[in-house]
């Protein structure tokens, strides 16, 4: 049966690469659709993406390219298909509203699984998208055991990402490695300017003119994970931090969500603390 | 009662203006929050917007205004209160959902009267947000009937504004006539470039590395009306003309929700072809 | 003799203050060209700037103005006319070379006094400009001492404004109180991000997703002077910092020159740490 | 010796293409420093462009390309080096000044082998910068006649490409043809939008709320040709045609400079009206 799958090879740089590679595929009669590579040169280090269309004999081919490509390698071969993401949230409408409806006009090709707030807020608005929300809420118990929980009820949907759409809370470092590189966050500023709470606030203190949006993978340390997309908007003396903060929702919105679609789409190659958006 | 009111002069410009309105503004005790002005040195044109505060007299405060302005000059003395509007559609749904959505989450304030669909599509996404939804068919009737049934059902519920959100159909004049400066209009191409149909395959056949929309009054000309807002994104030769349309969404609801916040704000004069925005 | 003349007003917010200034513009038979004002409600803290024309008696205009505006209140009347800028610098071209080419062909009103560099690298550029160059080599001075040298060159040209066009060094506290508000500095980055030195290796490190330049003017702390101008450009994961930094030099250049336009043109007031722009 | 090149390969899209290519460079033991394709669905065809490091034998590897690709196929097989270009002028320094000045720092990696203007306005900027001006009237000579002075003038300096930089006068179809794709042209203009004359008089009486500029490479219609970038500014009511203008250049010359490092690095295909970018 005919399918589409993607690529996804990371190794030491070498010569012929590219070509041993695609003719692996070649030989699998494999149609190279689109196909992209990047060379890091301080790190010597080779990302390709390859989106393949045939019939696939994924044993085989994995077995091949094991075989020619240098040690340290590794590659992953993806179904192109539909991912499941549940996403996280507190209070705030405008992130999660934006993604509920993309999905809903086909904008973004996502199963939105589950919301989980730690607040109540906002299961009316899920639910008029049939979407099944949990309140896991954080009261009375530590972060860990809150935690805790969130994952256990996230794993009840086995998701592909996770997506904090303005979940105002810091995770811990042991919920964060369960998913490494599966949480994707959106800050409200454009890091690394404004790392941490009320970030408009601050802005507005020191009297920026311009104003953005962060997504982002989530690790260990603080709004200090892998960049995805950054965006921005024009302020002025006459924006209040409420202001800008009311102007920064469409940024923020439409960073997440366009974050996202890379992401899903196996775009994006992590290495240290980068992204590299193939 | 302490009242919030916005007064928009327009008049032929002269000397002393801003002194004699701030003046009377001044006189009847009335705090001014905020105050613009703008002169267009072509048309030798006097446009103010003053954002007051206080005990309003609304007679004697016009009348002063008349007495002590030059002829040919108007003015209005709105009060700062949320508007009311009614939304055209068709099938697509990424706009009028931006709306409701903003709505829900009072990122925009304004009452969403009804919906008005010449197809029943987006009944059910309307429906979810407790907004009455019209099938306004066309089918089987010309255009002034059709256009005929829609201001009778637009006038029950007697709306500020109109908001085309992706309304697919060309209104005539005698419609257009109606509603002078209250119909706004987004139009999916950077105009003057692309007016008309299909602007995203016509933008795929020039080559353009930049996309855009326009929120526009519409008057009787198509896509020729006093444009209020316009913004842009960067595609390049990868981009389909479909992949332009889809990328292209973002703007379009983004354009036309900011153009609708200033026209709610009582923003913006028309004067000619142009909008002034204050 | 009739004249242009701006007028820059601040003082505690009060009511009646634009009907009270703009009367007495009226009564002096000035004609208001443009004005402009901003309250900082946070600050309570009242703006205004109106471009005048007509013929000014400066002294009554003035005691006018002390009469009737609160305590607290401090007023400029500045001819509009072309300043006189130094130009410090110390290697690199691009701003350098951007303002003498603006200024060059009218894109900038403004006299180039003198450009001084604490290497002699751009002498030969400025000398094709018919500027004067001066150099002032830091070697073998404490930083003191070298910034009263600056200074000494400085006042010999007597300048409205300092700018430096990516000047490396830092300035003594005792240098910048001299000229208050009247340094205005390029800085490589997206302030607050990447205060200090390397930003684009910084940048790079960091793997951010948009790069950009902050004109600002400099006062005792190390880019921390109230912000006039910020732009951005993308970057992704194939530039390495020194493409960043080739690439940040249009946008350098840019902002600078557009700032710099801003304060020329006496457009700017300085309140705390942020600008208010009219 | 180690040598540095650049393929561009063009031909009907088929399954193995990379593998092919990329196995014949390695062959002969060239190393792919970066390698980007593209295949057009719409047209079925193929682009690449890599870049090769090592010791070449040019004609051995355009022969087993020859063998080795579909009928339709070209190749170009161009050495990484500094281009030549010509500059034509008019009066307007902005574009030519920032060519100039970019030159001079480094910041555009070219020869400027001469500039040609119809005015003689701009010889004193020129020859500061020690690159040779010529003055080829237009006054009293038809325009085939004109243009066939330009060319033998351009043609003593066997540049790759002629720029564009504000030459304010229309080419014939026969000098165009003489250089297919190697003229470069900057519109003050966000093309298709504004084509022809004056185009911020009639952006200013449109009203609209960007501007633009687009550079492109010219063919015998008038701002019909391949576009290669473009980019915008926003703009308002309290600007007049002539601010407009102003605001323009920093937008043109930007423009016209980051598309020509593009044409210059070998990076565009020009196919049917389009430019593909790799």
């Amino acid at each position: 049966m005919q399918e589409h799958k993607i690529l996804l090879t990371e190794c030491p740089d070498d010569t012929g690469l590219v070509a041993k590679i695609t003719n692996i595929c070649y030989k699998h009669q494999l149609n190279i659709i689109k196909n992209s590579e990047f060379v890091d040169n301080e790190t010597k280090r080779f990302f390709m993406r390859t989106e393949l269309h045939g019939i696939f004999n994924d044993q085989t081919l994995l077995a091949d390219l094991q075989f020619t490509l240098p040690e340290g390698s590794s590659y992953k071969l993806l179904p192109k298909q539909r991912k499941r993401i549940v996403i996280l949230v507190t209070k705030e409408a405008h992130c999660l509203g934006d993604l509920l409806m993309k999905n809903y006009y086909g904008g973004l090709d996502v199963e939105i699984a589950a919301v989980i707030g730690n607040h109540d807020t906002l299961r009316g608005l899920v639910e008029r998208f049939e979407v099944p929300f949990h309140l896991v809420s954080h009261e009375n118990l530590t972060r860990v055991e809150h935690d805790q929980l969130l994952a256990e009820k996230i794993d009840e949907y086995n998701p592909d990402y996770i997506v904090l759409a303005k979940y105002m809370r810091v995770l811990n470092p042991e919920f964060v490695a369960r998913y490494p590189n599966r949480v994707v966050n959106i800050h409200h500023s454009f890091l690394p300017a404004f790392i941490g709470a009320k970030p408009y606030q601050r802005a507005y203190e020191r009297g920026v003119k311009i104003i953005g949006a962060t997504a982002h993978f989530v690790n260990d340390e603080l709004d200090e994970g892998p960049i995805i997309m950054q965006n921005v908007i024009n302020v002025d003396h006459t924006y209040t931090a409420e202001a800008m903060m009311k102007a920064g929702r469409d940024v923020e919105k439409t960073v997440l969500s366009q974050a996202l679609e890379l992401v899903l789409a196996d775009k994006i190659f992590v290495y240290k603390n980068k992204t590299i958006i193939l």
